[in-house]
Protein backbone atom coordinates (compact mmCIF):
# COMPACT_ATOMS: atom_id res chain seq x y z
CA UNK A 1 0.00 0.00 0.00
CA UNK A 2 1.23 3.58 -0.94
CA UNK A 3 0.55 5.51 2.03
CA UNK A 4 -0.30 9.46 1.95
CA UNK A 5 1.73 10.01 5.00
CA UNK A 6 3.49 7.98 7.75
CA UNK A 7 1.20 9.07 10.05
CA UNK A 8 -1.76 7.15 8.24
CA UNK A 9 0.38 4.27 7.53
CA UNK A 10 1.28 3.69 11.68
CA UNK A 11 -2.26 4.19 12.41
CA UNK A 12 -3.17 1.03 9.93
CA UNK A 13 -0.13 -0.73 11.24
CA UNK A 14 -1.56 -0.92 14.90
CA UNK A 15 -4.94 -1.63 14.03
CA UNK A 16 -4.14 -4.29 12.03
CA UNK A 17 -2.01 -5.79 14.41
CA UNK A 18 -5.30 -7.25 15.97
CA UNK A 19 -6.60 -10.26 15.06
CA UNK A 20 -8.83 -10.67 12.49
CA UNK A 21 -7.62 -7.41 11.47
CA UNK A 22 -6.80 -6.89 7.63
CA UNK A 23 -4.98 -3.96 6.45
CA UNK A 24 -8.13 -2.24 4.36
CA UNK A 25 -10.62 -2.86 7.06
CA UNK A 26 -7.65 -0.73 9.07
CA UNK A 27 -7.67 1.89 7.00
CA UNK A 28 -11.64 2.28 6.24
CA UNK A 29 -11.42 2.41 10.18
CA UNK A 30 -8.88 4.70 10.41
CA UNK A 31 -10.48 6.90 8.07
CA UNK A 32 -13.45 6.83 9.79
CA UNK A 33 -11.64 7.93 13.22
CA UNK A 34 -10.14 11.24 10.92
CA UNK A 35 -13.19 12.44 10.26
CA UNK A 36 -14.48 12.17 14.25
CA UNK A 37 -13.48 15.19 16.42
CA UNK A 38 -10.41 15.83 18.13
CA UNK A 39 -11.53 15.15 22.19
CA UNK A 40 -13.68 11.86 20.35
CA UNK A 41 -10.50 10.60 18.97
CA UNK A 42 -8.82 11.35 22.55
CA UNK A 43 -10.94 9.49 24.36
CA UNK A 44 -10.83 6.52 21.70
CA UNK A 45 -7.02 6.32 22.29
CA UNK A 46 -6.63 6.81 25.72
CA UNK A 47 -10.00 4.23 26.39
CA UNK A 48 -7.16 1.74 25.64
CA UNK A 49 -4.28 2.93 27.47
CA UNK A 50 -6.17 3.67 30.82
CA UNK A 51 -7.85 -0.41 30.55
CA UNK A 52 -4.11 -1.26 30.59
CA UNK A 53 -2.78 0.97 33.36
CA UNK A 54 -5.45 0.12 35.32
CA UNK A 55 -6.92 -3.29 35.06
CA UNK A 56 -6.64 -5.54 37.02
CA UNK A 57 -7.23 -9.25 37.91
CA UNK A 58 -9.04 -10.58 40.99
CA UNK A 59 -6.87 -12.22 43.67
CA UNK A 60 -9.52 -14.47 44.53
CA UNK A 61 -11.02 -15.56 41.02
CA UNK A 62 -8.76 -13.97 38.40
CA UNK A 63 -11.24 -12.19 36.42
CA UNK A 64 -10.34 -8.92 35.00
CA UNK A 65 -11.33 -6.36 37.78
CA UNK A 66 -11.52 -2.52 39.08
CA UNK A 67 -10.67 -3.54 42.68
CA UNK A 68 -9.18 -6.03 44.16
CA UNK A 69 -11.54 -8.91 44.95
CA UNK A 70 -14.26 -8.70 42.25
CA UNK A 71 -17.89 -8.37 42.44
CA UNK A 72 -18.56 -11.87 42.38
CA UNK A 73 -15.92 -12.72 44.79
CA UNK A 74 -17.41 -9.98 47.56
CA UNK A 75 -20.86 -11.12 47.15
CA UNK A 76 -22.30 -12.78 49.81
CA UNK A 77 -25.41 -13.75 47.68
CA UNK A 78 -23.25 -16.54 45.82
CA UNK A 79 -22.16 -20.22 47.06
CA UNK A 80 -18.66 -20.07 47.63
CA UNK A 81 -18.55 -23.74 48.01
CA UNK A 82 -19.29 -24.15 44.60
CA UNK A 83 -16.85 -23.16 41.62
CA UNK A 84 -17.07 -22.83 37.77
CA UNK A 85 -13.35 -23.17 35.96
CA UNK A 86 -13.62 -21.52 32.75
CA UNK A 87 -10.65 -20.38 30.30
CA UNK A 88 -11.32 -16.06 30.29
CA UNK A 89 -13.40 -13.74 30.93
CA UNK A 90 -15.63 -14.00 28.02
CA UNK A 91 -16.63 -17.58 29.70
CA UNK A 92 -17.69 -15.59 32.95
CA UNK A 93 -19.62 -13.14 31.05
CA UNK A 94 -21.78 -15.80 29.41
CA UNK A 95 -22.54 -17.87 32.08
CA UNK A 96 -23.49 -14.89 34.25
CA UNK A 97 -25.86 -14.19 30.67
CA UNK A 98 -27.57 -17.36 31.54
CA UNK A 99 -28.18 -16.35 35.11
CA UNK A 100 -28.19 -19.82 36.15
CA UNK A 101 -25.17 -19.96 38.07
CA UNK A 102 -24.84 -18.91 41.77
CA UNK A 103 -21.53 -19.89 43.11
CA UNK A 104 -18.30 -18.58 41.97
CA UNK A 105 -15.84 -18.49 39.31
CA UNK A 106 -12.32 -19.67 38.79
CA UNK A 107 -10.14 -18.04 35.36
CA UNK A 108 -7.56 -20.25 34.31
CA UNK A 109 -6.44 -17.74 31.92
CA UNK A 110 -6.16 -20.10 29.17
CA UNK A 111 -6.03 -23.97 28.51
CA UNK A 112 -3.27 -26.11 28.55
CA UNK A 113 -1.33 -26.20 25.28
CA UNK A 114 2.24 -27.75 24.42
CA UNK A 115 1.42 -26.75 20.63
CA UNK A 116 0.84 -23.12 21.96
CA UNK A 117 3.48 -23.25 24.58
CA UNK A 118 0.67 -23.20 27.43
CA UNK A 119 1.89 -25.15 29.92
CA UNK A 120 0.29 -25.77 33.42
CA UNK A 121 2.51 -23.41 35.28
CA UNK A 122 1.32 -20.40 32.85
CA UNK A 123 -1.98 -21.17 33.95
CA UNK A 124 -4.29 -20.39 37.68
CA UNK A 125 -4.08 -24.00 38.41
CA UNK A 126 -2.12 -24.04 41.65
CA UNK A 127 -4.50 -21.59 42.76
CA UNK A 128 -7.13 -23.14 42.27
CA UNK A 129 -5.64 -26.23 44.00
CA UNK A 130 -4.64 -24.41 46.81
CA UNK A 131 -8.08 -23.09 47.43
CA UNK A 132 -10.38 -26.11 47.02
CA UNK A 133 -7.58 -27.72 49.12
CA UNK A 134 -7.92 -25.12 51.92
CA UNK A 135 -11.16 -26.11 52.15
CA UNK A 136 -15.07 -25.55 52.22
CA UNK A 137 -15.37 -26.11 48.53
CA UNK A 138 -18.09 -29.34 47.88
CA UNK A 139 -17.92 -29.21 43.84
CA UNK A 140 -15.68 -27.82 40.90
CA UNK A 141 -17.05 -27.81 37.66
CA UNK A 142 -15.26 -27.42 34.69
CA UNK A 143 -16.46 -25.43 32.05
CA UNK A 144 -14.09 -25.47 29.06
CA UNK A 145 -13.83 -25.98 25.61
CA UNK A 146 -14.42 -30.07 24.39
CA UNK A 147 -11.16 -29.46 22.23
CA UNK A 148 -8.19 -31.71 23.04
CA UNK A 149 -6.72 -28.69 25.20
CA UNK A 150 -9.77 -28.63 26.97
CA UNK A 151 -10.31 -32.04 27.83
CA UNK A 152 -6.32 -31.95 28.99
CA UNK A 153 -7.12 -29.21 31.25
CA UNK A 154 -9.63 -31.21 32.51
CA UNK A 155 -7.92 -34.31 33.45
CA UNK A 156 -4.66 -32.80 34.62
CA UNK A 157 -7.08 -30.39 37.47
CA UNK A 158 -8.26 -34.06 37.97
CA UNK A 159 -5.17 -35.63 38.59
CA UNK A 160 -4.65 -32.70 40.79
CA UNK A 161 -7.56 -33.02 42.77
CA UNK A 162 -7.46 -36.82 42.68
CA UNK A 163 -7.55 -37.19 46.39
CA UNK A 164 -10.34 -34.91 47.48
CA UNK A 165 -12.59 -36.21 44.39
CA UNK A 166 -12.14 -39.63 45.90
CA UNK A 167 -13.72 -38.06 49.11
CA UNK A 168 -16.33 -35.34 49.26
CA UNK A 169 -15.63 -33.07 46.82
CA UNK A 170 -17.67 -33.36 43.40
CA UNK A 171 -16.10 -32.74 40.57
CA UNK A 172 -18.05 -32.03 37.19
CA UNK A 173 -18.13 -30.49 33.54
CA UNK A 174 -21.01 -28.83 31.71
CA UNK A 175 -23.08 -31.07 29.65
CA UNK A 176 -22.90 -31.29 26.24
CA UNK A 177 -26.42 -32.30 24.18
CA UNK A 178 -28.36 -30.94 21.09
CA UNK A 179 -28.67 -27.73 21.88
CA UNK A 180 -32.17 -26.27 22.41
CA UNK A 181 -33.82 -25.52 19.07
CA UNK A 182 -31.71 -27.74 16.95
CA UNK A 183 -32.98 -30.40 14.88
CA UNK A 184 -31.64 -33.62 15.62
CA UNK A 185 -30.72 -34.55 11.89
CA UNK A 186 -28.41 -31.84 11.66
CA UNK A 187 -26.69 -32.91 15.06
CA UNK A 188 -23.23 -33.90 15.12
CA UNK A 189 -22.73 -38.03 15.80
CA UNK A 190 -20.44 -37.11 18.93
CA UNK A 191 -23.02 -34.70 20.16
CA UNK A 192 -25.75 -36.70 19.49
CA UNK A 193 -24.31 -39.82 21.11
CA UNK A 194 -23.42 -37.85 24.41
CA UNK A 195 -26.74 -36.71 24.46
CA UNK A 196 -27.70 -39.91 25.08
CA UNK A 197 -25.55 -41.61 27.54
CA UNK A 198 -26.00 -38.35 29.80
CA UNK A 199 -29.71 -38.53 29.42
CA UNK A 200 -31.78 -36.85 32.32
CA UNK A 201 -34.88 -37.99 33.91
CA UNK A 202 -37.86 -35.87 32.59
CA UNK A 203 -39.13 -32.90 34.35
CA UNK A 204 -42.00 -31.48 34.10
CA UNK A 205 -41.01 -28.02 35.43
CA UNK B 1 -23.45 -7.86 28.66
CA UNK B 2 -22.33 -8.02 32.08
CA UNK B 3 -18.99 -6.43 31.96
CA UNK B 4 -16.42 -7.38 35.16
CA UNK B 5 -15.28 -3.80 35.00
CA UNK B 6 -16.17 -0.43 33.71
CA UNK B 7 -12.80 -0.11 32.46
CA UNK B 8 -13.49 -2.77 30.22
CA UNK B 9 -17.10 -1.75 29.01
CA UNK B 10 -15.59 1.85 27.83
CA UNK B 11 -12.57 0.51 25.39
CA UNK B 12 -15.40 -2.61 23.84
CA UNK B 13 -17.55 0.73 24.02
CA UNK B 14 -14.79 2.90 21.65
CA UNK B 15 -13.56 -0.02 19.44
CA UNK B 16 -17.81 -0.82 18.96
CA UNK B 17 -18.01 2.50 17.82
CA UNK B 18 -16.30 1.79 14.85
CA UNK B 19 -18.17 0.95 11.35
CA UNK B 20 -18.41 -3.10 11.57
CA UNK B 21 -17.59 -3.78 14.18
CA UNK B 22 -19.53 -5.38 16.92
CA UNK B 23 -19.55 -5.71 21.06
CA UNK B 24 -18.09 -9.49 20.87
CA UNK B 25 -15.75 -8.85 18.29
CA UNK B 26 -14.39 -5.48 20.46
CA UNK B 27 -14.34 -7.67 23.51
CA UNK B 28 -12.18 -9.93 21.72
CA UNK B 29 -9.75 -7.41 21.08
CA UNK B 30 -9.76 -6.06 23.95
CA UNK B 31 -8.86 -8.80 25.66
CA UNK B 32 -6.32 -9.36 23.00
CA UNK B 33 -4.80 -5.54 23.66
CA UNK B 34 -5.10 -6.39 27.44
CA UNK B 35 -2.08 -9.48 26.78
CA UNK B 36 0.33 -6.88 25.28
CA UNK B 37 2.65 -5.18 27.54
CA UNK B 38 2.16 -1.21 28.19
CA UNK B 39 4.25 0.52 26.07
CA UNK B 40 2.52 -1.40 22.71
CA UNK B 41 -0.96 -0.61 24.16
CA UNK B 42 0.43 3.17 24.96
CA UNK B 43 1.60 3.12 21.20
CA UNK B 44 -1.24 1.44 19.85
CA UNK B 45 -3.70 4.45 21.61
CA UNK B 46 -1.33 7.01 20.97
CA UNK B 47 -1.10 6.16 17.49
CA UNK B 48 -4.45 7.33 16.65
CA UNK B 49 -4.46 10.94 18.91
CA UNK B 50 -1.41 11.70 17.13
CA UNK B 51 -2.69 10.83 14.21
CA UNK B 52 -5.45 12.81 14.22
CA UNK B 53 -3.61 16.19 15.83
CA UNK B 54 -1.00 16.21 12.97
CA UNK B 55 -2.88 15.39 9.92
CA UNK B 56 -2.91 17.34 7.47
CA UNK B 57 -4.87 18.02 3.84
CA UNK B 58 -2.62 18.77 0.89
CA UNK B 59 -3.68 22.13 0.05
CA UNK B 60 -3.56 21.34 -3.66
CA UNK B 61 -4.97 18.20 -3.58
CA UNK B 62 -6.94 17.83 -0.75
CA UNK B 63 -5.36 14.65 0.10
CA UNK B 64 -4.25 13.34 3.42
CA UNK B 65 -0.45 14.73 3.80
CA UNK B 66 2.20 14.54 6.49
CA UNK B 67 3.13 18.79 4.70
CA UNK B 68 1.27 21.21 3.23
CA UNK B 69 1.62 20.11 0.01
CA UNK B 70 1.72 16.34 -0.63
CA UNK B 71 4.36 14.37 -2.26
CA UNK B 72 2.56 13.69 -5.65
CA UNK B 73 1.87 17.67 -6.15
CA UNK B 74 5.13 18.60 -5.44
CA UNK B 75 6.38 16.00 -8.13
CA UNK B 76 7.44 17.43 -10.92
CA UNK B 77 7.47 13.57 -13.04
CA UNK B 78 3.78 14.23 -12.78
CA UNK B 79 2.10 16.19 -15.27
CA UNK B 80 0.05 19.14 -14.08
CA UNK B 81 -2.37 19.17 -16.74
CA UNK B 82 -4.00 16.06 -16.28
CA UNK B 83 -6.09 15.81 -13.27
CA UNK B 84 -7.68 12.73 -12.11
CA UNK B 85 -11.11 13.38 -9.35
CA UNK B 86 -11.38 10.67 -6.61
CA UNK B 87 -13.67 10.00 -3.99
CA UNK B 88 -11.47 9.95 -0.92
CA UNK B 89 -7.80 8.81 0.15
CA UNK B 90 -8.05 5.50 -0.23
CA UNK B 91 -9.10 5.86 -4.60
CA UNK B 92 -5.93 7.49 -4.32
CA UNK B 93 -3.82 4.61 -2.90
CA UNK B 94 -6.11 2.43 -5.31
CA UNK B 95 -4.91 4.21 -8.33
CA UNK B 96 -1.25 4.62 -7.15
CA UNK B 97 -1.00 1.15 -6.86
CA UNK B 98 -1.78 0.41 -10.30
CA UNK B 99 1.15 2.59 -11.56
CA UNK B 100 -0.76 3.75 -14.68
CA UNK B 101 -1.79 7.05 -13.96
CA UNK B 102 1.18 10.04 -14.07
CA UNK B 103 -1.16 13.23 -13.88
CA UNK B 104 -2.09 14.39 -10.61
CA UNK B 105 -5.38 14.12 -8.01
CA UNK B 106 -8.07 16.18 -6.77
CA UNK B 107 -10.06 14.61 -3.58
CA UNK B 108 -13.21 15.59 -2.88
CA UNK B 109 -13.62 14.28 0.37
CA UNK B 110 -17.24 12.46 -0.64
CA UNK B 111 -19.93 12.50 -3.45
CA UNK B 112 -23.23 14.61 -3.66
CA UNK B 113 -25.36 12.49 -1.75
CA UNK B 114 -28.68 14.11 -0.70
CA UNK B 115 -29.40 11.34 1.48
CA UNK B 116 -26.50 11.59 3.56
CA UNK B 117 -26.93 15.03 3.83
CA UNK B 118 -24.15 15.90 1.80
CA UNK B 119 -24.00 18.64 -1.53
CA UNK B 120 -21.40 20.37 -3.58
CA UNK B 121 -20.46 22.89 -0.85
CA UNK B 122 -19.26 19.88 1.48
CA UNK B 123 -16.90 18.66 -0.97
CA UNK B 124 -13.90 20.08 -2.69
CA UNK B 125 -15.67 20.97 -5.95
CA UNK B 126 -15.48 24.92 -5.66
CA UNK B 127 -11.75 24.43 -5.90
CA UNK B 128 -11.31 22.14 -8.43
CA UNK B 129 -13.42 24.23 -10.78
CA UNK B 130 -10.84 27.04 -9.75
CA UNK B 131 -8.17 24.76 -10.23
CA UNK B 132 -9.15 24.12 -13.89
CA UNK B 133 -10.20 27.66 -14.57
CA UNK B 134 -7.13 29.08 -13.40
CA UNK B 135 -5.36 27.06 -16.74
CA UNK B 136 -2.81 24.43 -17.66
CA UNK B 137 -5.55 22.01 -17.10
CA UNK B 138 -6.38 19.61 -20.12
CA UNK B 139 -7.78 17.04 -18.80
CA UNK B 140 -10.27 16.07 -15.87
CA UNK B 141 -10.71 12.31 -15.30
CA UNK B 142 -13.34 11.76 -13.02
CA UNK B 143 -12.57 8.14 -11.36
CA UNK B 144 -15.93 7.71 -8.93
CA UNK B 145 -18.23 4.86 -8.46
CA UNK B 146 -20.65 4.47 -10.58
CA UNK B 147 -23.98 4.86 -8.34
CA UNK B 148 -26.56 7.51 -8.24
CA UNK B 149 -24.60 9.55 -6.46
CA UNK B 150 -21.30 9.27 -8.23
CA UNK B 151 -23.03 10.04 -11.77
CA UNK B 152 -24.73 12.91 -9.66
CA UNK B 153 -21.39 14.49 -8.81
CA UNK B 154 -19.84 13.61 -12.19
CA UNK B 155 -22.92 15.17 -13.75
CA UNK B 156 -22.70 18.34 -11.53
CA UNK B 157 -19.00 19.05 -12.27
CA UNK B 158 -19.62 18.88 -15.68
CA UNK B 159 -22.11 21.68 -15.55
CA UNK B 160 -19.49 23.89 -13.69
CA UNK B 161 -17.20 23.19 -16.43
CA UNK B 162 -19.17 23.48 -19.02
CA UNK B 163 -18.29 25.70 -20.79
CA UNK B 164 -14.06 24.87 -20.99
CA UNK B 165 -15.32 22.11 -21.99
CA UNK B 166 -16.99 23.28 -25.10
CA UNK B 167 -13.26 24.86 -25.55
CA UNK B 168 -10.30 22.85 -25.25
CA UNK B 169 -10.95 20.54 -21.98
CA UNK B 170 -11.55 16.83 -22.08
CA UNK B 171 -13.68 15.57 -19.69
CA UNK B 172 -13.61 11.80 -18.93
CA UNK B 173 -14.77 8.90 -16.75
CA UNK B 174 -12.86 6.02 -16.28
CA UNK B 175 -13.55 2.83 -18.67
CA UNK B 176 -16.10 0.55 -17.26
CA UNK B 177 -16.10 -3.07 -19.07
CA UNK B 178 -15.75 -7.01 -18.01
CA UNK B 179 -12.86 -6.92 -15.16
CA UNK B 180 -10.01 -8.92 -16.98
CA UNK B 181 -9.98 -12.69 -15.72
CA UNK B 182 -14.36 -12.33 -15.67
CA UNK B 183 -15.98 -14.55 -17.59
CA UNK B 184 -18.69 -13.26 -19.80
CA UNK B 185 -21.50 -15.35 -19.08
CA UNK B 186 -21.14 -14.28 -15.26
CA UNK B 187 -21.42 -10.25 -16.21
CA UNK B 188 -24.24 -8.15 -15.11
CA UNK B 189 -26.08 -6.73 -18.36
CA UNK B 190 -25.17 -2.67 -17.93
CA UNK B 191 -21.14 -3.71 -17.52
CA UNK B 192 -21.95 -5.96 -20.51
CA UNK B 193 -23.58 -3.23 -22.67
CA UNK B 194 -21.26 -0.68 -21.77
CA UNK B 195 -18.43 -2.43 -22.36
CA UNK B 196 -19.86 -3.42 -26.14
CA UNK B 197 -21.01 0.38 -26.89
CA UNK B 198 -17.29 1.49 -25.41
CA UNK B 199 -15.22 -1.08 -27.15
CA UNK B 200 -11.72 0.12 -28.19
CA UNK B 201 -9.79 -0.95 -31.08
CA UNK B 202 -7.41 -3.88 -30.74
CA UNK B 203 -4.16 -3.44 -29.94
CA UNK B 204 -1.04 -5.98 -29.94
CA UNK B 205 0.94 -4.65 -27.02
Amino acid sequence: MNFPSTLVEEAVNELSGLPGIGKKTALRLVLHLLKQDMPHVEKFGNAFIRLRKNIIYCKECHNLSDREVCDICLSDKRDPGIICVVEDVRDVMAIENTGQFHGKYHVLGGIISPMNGIGPSDLQIESLVHKVLSGRVTEVIMALSTTIEGDTTVFYVYKKLSKLIEGHLKYTVIARGVAIGDELEYADEVTLGRSILNRVPFSKS
